[in-house]
């Protein structure tokens, strides 16, 4: 059981992290003075599995429950899913003090965060993360949004959620495939914040699915991920600056999930990709060493990862897509690049040729 | 000349009052280095009265500047119109450090702070009022949003603007029943915050015209009224409890509002029927004396606003609509009561009997 404080100038919150906590949600919300209703947004499959256990425990203690499920996928993360909510919220009178529940992945997190951050101009949020990538990254740090037709995120709201609740149980019926993706970013902690992280992360003897891996090591992988995403968070709310390390791998994984339509890789598989081009760009650029670039390599295979990119990515597309990120500042391109294991430092100093190099060597490994 | 700051934990902003300013904002902006894009949201009439001034302005200090015009009135006011705003975000690559420019009303203000806020999980954003409405309430306090198809500014963000800059030159082409509109809300900072600012209204000759008011009570009304708003916002950002006050006369002339369909009263002749509701309200319960209330409606009625409404209006629907209205907490109907001129209480405690008797009056008054 781990307990750790996201401090913000106003709204800091916590993040519990307990096996089997999912069943004293409802306690731990009465705790926490969150009005009488609740809305719980899920998916029908992670519902189908948890459903019962969250409604009852919030029942129990008196909660007036209502339940809304959005069909799984990030094919309906638009605001077409987001004006439903509203309208399940309108129709069941829910008020300023009451509150919207998340149970699921980052999908869900990301839409039930914007649907509470908009409705009555803001009502409570709580995170109860079903996926590995949602416990260690997305349910943490208050960023929440659909999609644009033409991109990813471009709409959303920064909205600290009053609570996050994790059951590392609940990834027993995580498929494995999402298992992996989640331990891209967990792997991320480790190359920008936390070298202790990544040298357990070496150590253990198996990374690549919740049968295999030590329980202690587990939960050892949720709490020090949890509190490197909130140390960062807790400097730079709004990402005005330290934030932006948090997308090491993003820059380039974001061109590659976006020029394969989002068919081809999961969010966390494209990420492990991008680290690995940005390690590449990162040894070009004479700021890491070649071994350490082949340890983060070798610990993204281990977790079962992809390594190299279909050669259906051709890289002008590649050098295009990056230009139109949101997070492009004066027509700039910012990379995150490893300086060593556990610390990382921003440039926008990155020539197209050193890029360029970086993804053929991507493309040429496959 | 004034100026104003909203103090807030995070973004404080200044409320830049001057004759003829509208022609020095881009300096302004860029004092403020509020990025290198601006988009200009406006409508299409205000735009051909101002919007050359304020793009010339804009240009003049290097601002590199786009335009998005929304048809006038209410019935945009909607998600829909939103998603153009992104559209044409997108189109021109707003990046994080732009800016959106709402030149116009209270739709307008609202409209473009509730993209802003959502845009890229939020841009600069700068409120330029061009109503009499908007000057005193709307463009102050970073309450944002849009209507859902059942009910008004349902959807909507707190969001901060960088800066509000005020040109009272501007009113000169508002139309008059316009600001009497906003003369209503004047009043109504007279009645819960500032009796000096009732007495100036008070004793001044004429308050129901941009042509008939003296320029410099004109700026002394602006000047009060944002500092009003100000002091009120500045203790109570996302409105916990003393910010309630501003919807004095509200509860009721929204409920009035929403079942004349939007076509009878503009919004400040609505709050002027439900501040003289309130006052009836308030004289039951034994919280405010007769000659203040009739001190009040005498000032309502020297503005040029309804004092009576229509009898279409039928009082069993007005108690329904009221409980419908978003701010209910609990079930409960909270109504802000003045107990003197320039103060009032919050309380929830008003039986149904007392709200249907005040508003019968209303009614049998026509």
């Amino acid at each position: 059981m781990s307990n750790i404080t996201v401090s913000l100038p106003q709204n800091s919150y916590e993040i519990a992290i307990s096996s089997g906590s999912l069943s004293q949600l409802g306690a731990k919300m009465k705790q926490l003075k969150l009005g009488e209703k609740v809305l719980v947004v899920s998916n029908p499959e992670v519902f189908g599995y948890y459903g019962d256990t969250c409604l009852q425990s919030l029942e129990e203690v008196g909660f007036e429950i209502y339940q809304h499920l959005i069909p799984a996928g990030e094919v309906h993360k638009h605001l077409q899913s987001i004006e439903k909510i509203y309208d399940t919220a309108l129709a069941n009178h829910l008020e300023r003090s009451s509150t919207l529940v998340a149970l699921g992945g980052g999908v869900i997190g990301d839409m039930t965060g914007f649907a509470a951050a908009t409705w009555l101009r803001g009502v409570n949020f709580v995170q109860v993360p079903t996926s590995l990538l949602a416990m260690v990254d997305a349910s943490v740090g208050g960023k929440t949004g659909v999609n644009h037709p033409q991109g990813k995120n471009l709409i959303g709201a920064f909205y600290q959620p009053k609570l996050v609740s994790i059951d590392p149980d609940v990834l027993q019926t995580l498929p494995e495939r999402e298992f992996r993706a989640g331990m891209a970013e967990v792997i991320k902690y480790g190359v920008i914040w936390d070298a202790e992280l990544f040298s357990e992360l070496e150590q253990a003897e198996h990374i690549d699915s919740f049968e295999s891996i030590e329980p202690e090591l587990l939960n050892t992988i949720l709490a020090r991920s949890c509190q490197a995403k909130a140390d960062v968070v807790s400097q730079d709310e709004k990402e005005a600056g330290l934030r932006a390390i948090l997308n090491y791998g993003h820059t380039i994984g974001h061109a590659i999930e976006s020029l394969t339509d989002y068919q081809e890789y999961v969010h966390g598989e494209a990420v492990a990709l991008g680290m690995i081009a940005a390690g590449e760009i990162a040894i070009q650029m004479g700021s890491w060493k070649e071994a350490a670039a082949n340890r983060q390599n070798k610990l993204i295979a281990k977790a079962g990862l992809p390594t190299t990119v279909s050669a259906k990515v051709k890289v002008k597309d590649v050098l295009e897509a990056i230009k139109s990120d949101k997070k492009v500042k004066s027509g700039k391109v910012h990379f995150i690049l490893p300086k060593k294991i556990g610390a990382v430092k921003i440039t926008d100093k990155v020539s197209s040729d050193v890029v360029k190099e970086s993804v053929l060597q991507l493309i040429g490994n496959s």
